[in-house]
């Protein structure tokens, strides 16, 4: 069966993001991430600058004290209605654009927002610590923080985002339907599978 | 690059057994599966009925007094040396099967066992319990237990199995180059996508 919409999560480094804006191209769908984002600020009325930063940083307890600050950046309201209204307005956006048009979308718990939806692929990009290290200093440079730390944190906040609003782990193959180890299989192959995918079978 | 060699993990009832026969046929590559267990047998100079019953069942503390039991059929020797003998014949004869020539392994840790080689894909079949309980009630009959219970009574002694001697978690994906759900994306096509991959590409 033909996909119209393919959820791409993935971990920071893996090339997942790479991946999915290549397999739009080649299908010919939109590609949705970093304007996504700026679609959810606008929606809920929030700043933009506010938004970009609480994108992908946890509402667990142990984020308490940074989704707190952002809340008293936001004005009005407690954490709770910022957290809530950022991802109210995400959940909804998604699933319009998902309505709207075949398109990728990178990111932002698209496959739990978009669950059981027959004409929905989520796939779930890795790769080990070397791969990603590598690829992460060749294509932002080097931050002066070592490479496997910044890849861990940043894995982190997303697993910390992920579970905040869908009390589902990130990485637990059972949400996607196909997990790939971009490091090993190479990024093309995973291109190709998913594009053939896409197109209803191989 | 080419894989001479797939292993596959697979939840109970997913398929996967099945997806690794024809995946073999295809290829025409081996295919071990209850035939290794009765090489282990040979290998280790244990009765083969022991085995075949101590195959997949943990050497967990929850599973050891069936261990004990076992161990104690086995004549000789404590749990442990019981555990140590048929896990270190096993993991030779899965060393020379993959070095002897083409082959498709299901099962038995495999993965673990070949980690780290060039030539090998590591897979996983994974299925929602809706499509493994209709499909295990259809191929092996009802046993009078509930599906779902018997699903997660196999696989939970998979788990422990293989966490017993790899103390790695079973069905977590960064364990295996590609995770597939062939309830969703249908068998056939986790058939085709693991031969294109064997063969290179797509």
């Amino acid at each position: 069966m033909q996909k119209s919409v393919i959820t791409i999560s993935r971990e920071f480094g893996s090339g997942g993001r790479t991946i999915g804006r290549i397999v739009a191209e080649k299908l010919g769908f939109a590609f949705y991430d970093q304007d996504l984002i700026l679609k959810v600020a606008k929606e809920s009325g929030l700043a933009e600058q506010i938004v970009e930063k609480y994108d992908e940083y946890a509402t667990h307890k142990n984020s308490l004290l940074y989704a707190l600050a952002l809340s008293a950046g936001a004005g009005a309201g407690g954490t709770l209605s910022f957290v809530s209204r950022v991802q109210q307005a995400q959940a909804k956006i998604i699933t319009e654009l998902a309505n709207k048009g075949s398109c990728v979308i990178v990111g932002r718990g698209g496959d739990y927002i978009l669950r059981g939806r027959e004409d929905c692929l989520h796939a779930f990009i890795h790769a080990d610590m070397q791969f990603r290290a590598e690829r992460v200093v060749r294509l932002y440079g080097d931050n002066g923080q070592k490479p496997e730390q910044r890849l861990r944190d940043k894995d982190e906040r997303r697993k910390l985002y992920y579970r905040s609003f869908t009390m589902r782990e990130w990485g637990d193959m059972h949400n996607y339907h196909i997990a790939l180890d971009s490091g090993a299989l190479g990024m093309e192959t995973c291109v190709d599978i998913l594009v053939a995918l896409a197109k209803g079978g191989q």
